[in-house]
């Protein structure tokens, strides 16, 4: 046996384990197991109850210290005995004697997991509940195990207790270095996750957006087939600890592939921001390439196509409403990779289930909630408040001669909001809230305007005529505008801001059109 | 007073105070002033000596507690008396009564820091000394005094030491709770970054890419002026622990925004790829609009900015060498946001100086170290290995009766380098290493390649012919490499792996041009 293989190995026998858990479910497997290999309990508390009252032998934590516990249990386990009989070094002869010198025994497993805090916010908004929940005894416990992993056990989550009899019937009583590391790993992402926790807390508390040091952490939920490309490897995380799904529930089809998923946020968020009006999203390749609202879902669906029926092919399709048989029998025509509806009716699942490569998506319980936008680097990242607006209806300006009405102010909303959604340098084209041509990610905004009108012209020219066109940022030049103008665009709506802002309205006033300034900029990258 | 202020300000008067400190500097000051608030000193170790010396009146932790410090002072505020003295309700009858029965004292103030964990991994790759210098009892002691903030202070951070001293002085020996709560916030954020430290290094250390917990933190460099726009409050944080800047050097022009730094590092990474030659990019809105590389530095600028002088404007500049006076004297015709450099001459500085709403950065120290890739989202991310590679040159296929020679191959990977960069879907055309058509974000390919092809041919129709295309993705169709072909594309490099791909491969035969495939796809959103 080779000295790494050996040192991977490195049993140790168990003698005395402390108990302290909030999660029992499982628990009297692992005394089952314990009363087996002749280890000694010490608990106290509710869990010393609990062991008790199942008919094991548990000593309580304060016969074990000699040490009553006091202020209603904020002082319980930290004590020297205890702390002791975890952290001595078992290899070093003068910890060896200073812990015989004091009688102390050797404390060799450390089952502790605490009351979640995530689960004390939802359950109350009092802050001094909330403090008093923050648990320092425990995580003390878990640290101090985990740090002395090269003799001692730490099992900090429930999941982990069949692992632990697992690991214990395999090697009679004892336990693996190889083991032990794994668990003490995992326990100080628990401390850290629980101390994040807190802070976050804090900060929402004290309305800090931007503390000193800002921690996010997820849990992880799927390993993928692959990233970005087939030779990445990847992983998706929940930031919800709550509960590890992401609130939307696939019902059909092969699993999420990393492309899926950055596509359907960018569908969600963009469809989930459209109230009550039936509305389809076509994503492909992060940029809506069909978005339109309509009375009629099925007409949703079918103008949202048209916007762009050549990218659409293989892009994900987003509703904010149920799929009923007429509209599968449509969506059956293309080929898509997912689909997302509130709720699919029994006969258009069947019908859709049928293509097996199909990712049926159910987002019922799907919500938004407008967390902090965050763009990581190699050695940093980049923290701001979330895009929320569109426009404020009462602080946009009609800078044309001609004035919108009302029903083409509510068209302008939709296409500057769609052009939110698309990547800068943003361009949309919409007609009776249908997009007809998208321009996205260009490095120069007339590139833009270029694309969106020759993507109207090339599919559905004869809607170009009196359409609405909004555009992310403002016109540097009025030669955007001139192109969309051509093209038949008869109301304008972007931010404003340009110093050359009065000859883009000239060049509108003389084409007669109308023109609106929001004051706001949406730059998406 | 109204009772939300009288909260705010609810003061403590401090009676004993524990100190444990790794960082000394300016703790005299603050012992200046606990003196003068006669407040008593517990202190051990380091530090206990450190207080005496200075001529401060301390007790050692062990003559508080009555218990000597054991295992190497892994055993030593681990102990009741402490920690009822931090964790006591000084509200509540029944825990001070419990005080006053076992005669312990309050601890009002906790002055602690800890040796960082990230310093002991640059000091040593021995895990055996690394894992020794995870602290136990300091997280304990600062989380402990950090929970009860109410009615004690925690300074966990050395650069809190001056504020400590103003607010002990305002409010002659108490503190408020504003300030408690503050530093206990920071507190938890520190215990929270200490154990996400040492978890990521378990993991590094057992190579775990994708832990089932995994953590992000950041300490903030700067708050920016806004985000990506203008109604978006946001801030910049570094992931580097060790110091706090980004690894560039601004040494003129204004402070850089969001959208500045998005641009930066989507020119850096693309940048630090290419090795050796001479090197231009020029970003705009986080896509390339010119890449070029030449023994010429002068003329990796000029080509870079002849791809898309349109665009070129107003964008962000990269050089992997040193800007002289005559490359300043060309820069300086157009406007640019950032100019990023290997350093400046001093008369190109004088020159570029002038311009005060150019930023200028040394990119000498920058390096980029690869860190997986994660995105964002409102209750998720996705984690993945960094796309590290181009192309292998023993893997890839020359797929057309005609071959490419060695250069070929060579500009071949160049395009193909540059496409990596490119937002999908992403057509790049080259000649003699430098961009002529980049087609970027678009919802399909052929789009892409119209778009590639247009921007050739507005500025650049010459460089058309025998030119090489390079395409992040196969080609599902042969429509795109047709359009390429007829603008005058020579060679084309793609991944290949479509079912289409015979057609493709056809259709560049008829054409007699030269096809490459990769094997490698770069979807980058």
């Amino acid at each position: 046996m080779g000295n790494q293989k050996k040192y991977l190995i490195m049993l140790r026998k168990i003698r005395n384990a402390i108990i302290s858990v909030y999660e029992k479910e499982g628990l009297t497997q692992v005394l089952k197991v314990l009363k087996k290999y002749k280890i000694n309990i010490i608990s106290s508390g509710g869990t010393y109850k609990y062991i008790k009252k199942k008919g094991y032998k548990v000593r309580e934590v304060s016969e074990f210290t000699g040490f009553e516990e006091m202020l209603d249990g904020r002082v319980k386990t930290l004590h020297p005995k205890i702390h002791s009989g975890i952290l001595f070094n078992r290899r070093k002869n003068k910890h060896i004697k200073e812990m015989s010198t004091k009688n102390y025994e050797s404390i060799d497993l450390v089952i502790v997991n605490f009351y979640p805090f995530l689960e004390t916010l939802n359950k109350t908004n009092n802050p001094k509940k909330i403090i008093e929940n923050i648990d320092i005894g425990g995580p003390t416990l878990v640290r101090a195990a985990a740090k002395n992993f090269e003799d001692v056990t730490i099992v900090s989550d429930c999941k982990d207790y069949i692992n632990l009899i697992d690991e214990l019937k395999k090697n009679k009583g004892k336990t693996t270095l190889k083991f032990r590391e794994k668990m003490a790993n995992k326990a100080f992402s628990l401390t850290s996750g629980y101390d994040a926790t807190i802070t976050n807390w804090f900060n929402k508390k004290s309305n800090i957006q931007f503390p000193e040091r800002k921690i996010f952490f997820g849990n992880k939920i799927d390993e993928l087939r692959y990233g970005e490309n087939p030779h990445q490897k990847s992983s998706i995380y929940s930031t919800d600890q709550k509960n590890l799904n992401l609130g939307f529930n696939k019902i059909s089809g092969k699993e999420l592939s990393y492309n899926n998923y950055n596509d359907i946020y960018a569908g969600l968020e963009l469809l989930l921001s459209i109230k009550k009006i039936p509305t389809t999203v076509i994503i492909k390749h992060a940029n809506p390439c069909g978005v339109a609202s309509n009375k009629s879902p099925l007409q949703s669906f079918k103008d949202s196509k048209s916007s762009d029926p050549v990218s659409a092919f293989g892009g994900i399709v987003a509703c904010n409403f149920n799929i009923n048989i007429s509209l599968a029998t449509e969506i059956n025509k293309t080929f898509f990779e997912v689909i997302l509806a509130r709720g699919f009716d029994k006969n258009a699942l069947k019908l859709l289930k049928k293509k097996k490569n199909m990712r049926l998506i159910d987002i019922s319980n799907f919500s938004v909630k407008n967390r902090p936008g965050v763009k990581i680097f190699d050695n940093s990242f980049l923290l701001q408040e979330k895009d929320e607006v569109v426009f404020d209806k009462k602080k946009i300006k009609f800078v044309t001669k001609a004035k919108p009405t009302k029903l083409e102010i509510n068209e302008a909303e939709f296409a500057f909001r769609v052009c939110k959604f698309v990547k800068s340098n943003a361009i949309v084209i919409v007609k009776n809230k249908a997009t007809i041509g998208i321009g996205a990610g260009q490095q120069n905004r007339l590139d833009s305007c270029r694309i969106a009108s020759e993507k109207a012209k090339q599919f559905q020219p004869q809607k170009l005529l009196n359409s609405v066109a909004a555009s992310d940022a403002f016109f540097p030049f009025p030669d955007g505008i001139k192109t969309l103008i051509k093209s038949g665009v008869k109301i304008i709506v972007q931010p404003g801001g340009s110093i050359r802002d009065q000859e883009v309205i000239d060049a509108a006033n003389k084409a007669k059109i109308k023109m609106i300034f929001t004051g706001v900029r949406h730059f998406n990258h």
